[in-house]
């Protein structure tokens, strides 16, 4: 299958561009652009983009839909059988009929239940999870730029999951205690089913798909502040922006083989490709899957490439007003906003 | 007031035992002891011991309630409009409303909703909850058996939500991966509403109650086997015991006063008093919310003790089969075994 991303055009009007194969959104309250990469070959009905929206005239409940043709199917409103947000799908053990139910529309146009984009805001594509793990130091280019060996095991550190975020949103900065905010955009495993004492060799089914994250780190309370845990430098409020989609693994290709980019204020800053990735996916999973059990919605956050803001010379960090582009093929693309708290 | 932990006895019986101003209950499964502290007077009708329990002809859900006489009050059976378990009424800023209906009970024997303790079993105090933020080298003692100086700030990580078990569960060991699994004896603070930006002098008005934790930690994956982030050595599966109850603040007296005391196997292993504690509860709460926004629910282990078994020499690591108590002054204890996963 061919995957639009690496052609696509930058679209910033409220309406999707179907001929170049992207979907393209502005966030009327942001101005933000929001882009989903879109197979060119829509016969494969069963792949699929999973995202979560808000209604306009109800911006307080969030949805779990499905991308078809240039809207979003609701998938509770066209199923009620079926979870109304994407974690209780997950936990519903429901990802099969999603994509049953996709499959039995005939074309885009025929649907009878997809929401115009016009009509929503897209929101984090999960929430109300119980983990977010993260790697660090999982990119060799990183590992150079800190003048570090690279790890002979993947170093694991958490932030909680009420840091999540979605492109509706604005990473605000407690600017009275940190001014030491950097960028870190990272692949995102979603966990589909739970999992313990996975082997490497199954690792890769029980991940439902993939979405991408901005891993924002305060530097100062990341390394200094906190005697050597990172927890408190990566777990400030907002600093978990996920989006815009989760592309189901049946659709993503290969997951260790995509271009990954950031860019702010629309200078690229990292640029780099998932194949560099130090300790692949399925043995991040069948190590961590030894010490406990993943759920269905946890989230891996695989490490960012080389490119961040605290080793450029000299160093740069977020300020309120900048605007991140955070980006993968095959997933696709989004902005976010950086506020004062 | 006078609390009666100092003088229970430990009554192994399936009943309450109101002379001794204790109350202690056999969990049939596992026939270990869950004890709570009383109060000898009743007569501050509004102060109270929350619970959460199952009944035992439906071990699947999980009720609030607080305790009354020798029985306890099923909360949303009582009131239909308050919240089923204790992390819903806590969200619901309904704590006030417990309080209510708490004080127009007019005695224990008058109280028609009270569910004899012989229905129910105990289980964690609290569950579902956004964070579980814990507090390393807080104790003094604690520190010099590591040969470190005290940490001029507090040390935070963390665990997973999900690694919250109750008295009715047990701590299982992934024997395959580890053999220096340890016990840590907490007092936990409770938070009762949204919390950011608190200064200490206002941190105890965040703070809705008290509960006991056991902090369990797999040594070799805290310290060695994952680059120096504590977080794999304390998130495994069942690592964050939690009970019998939670005492509200109005009810505990001076938190940072109290007794505190580890068990294991009928040994006394750590013996000390929260007078000890090195950060204390009203800083670390100023410093914790001046880099993230703590939500109703969320729980902070406040550090353990001297005691600890790394540090015996020779050093003692718990095994399946071990019985850990734990017990803290006008909160109670609980019993929790070890098996293997």
């Amino acid at each position: 299958m061919n995957y639009s991303l690496s052609r696509r055009l930058l679209c910033r009007r409220a309406i999707t561009c179907i001929k170049s194969n992207l979907l393209s959104e502005i966030i009327p309250s942001k101005g933000l652009a929001v882009e989903i990469a879109r197979p060119f070959s829509v016969t494969q009905n069963r792949n699929m983009k999973l995202v979560q929206f808000s209604y306009k005239n109800d911006q307080k409940k969030i949805c779990a839909g499905y991308l078809e043709g240039d809207g979003i199917v609701d998938i509770n409103k066209a199923d009620p059988s079926l979870g109304t947000t994407v974690i209780e799908i997950l936990r519903n053990n429901q990802i099969d009929n999603v994509k049953k139910l996709k499959s039995t529309t005939k074309s885009p146009c025929q649907c009878p239940n997809v929401v115009p984009m016009s009509a929503v805001t897209l929101t984090t594509p999960i929430h109300g999870i119980d983990k977010v793990m993260c790697i660090g130091l999982n990119y060799k280019d990183h590992c150079e730029e800190q003048k570090l060996n690279p790890p002979p095991v993947p170093m694991m550190f958490s932030k909680f999951a009420s840091t999540i975020i979605g492109p509706d949103q604005a990473v605000r900065l407690r600017t009275d205690v940190t001014r030491k905010v950097d960028w870190e955009v990272e692949l995102v495993v979603v966990i589909g089913k739970k999992a313990s004492f996975v082997k490497a060799a199954d690792a890769f089914d029980y991940i439902v798909g993939y979405t991408v994250a901005q891993d924002i780190s305060a530097r100062d309370w990341q390394k200094e502040k906190n005697m050597g845990q990172f927890l408190l430098g990566k777990s400030m409020d907002t600093f978990c922006p996920l989006g815009p989609c989760i592309t189901t693994s049946d659709e993503i290709g290969d997951p260790q083989s995509l271009d990954i980019k950031c860019s702010v204020n629309g200078v690229l800053k990292q640029s780099s490709n998932t194949n560099q990735l130090i300790h692949k996916i399925p043995d991040v999973i069948e190590r961590l899957t030894s010490v406990m059990t993943l759920l269905p919605g946890d989230i891996i956050l695989t490490g960012t490439p080389g490119g961040v803001g605290m080793y450029r010379d000299p160093p740069e960090y977020l300020q309120p007003g900048d605007v991140i582009r955070s980006e993968i093929q095959n997933i696709g693309a989004f902005d976010i906003k950086i506020e004062k708290f």
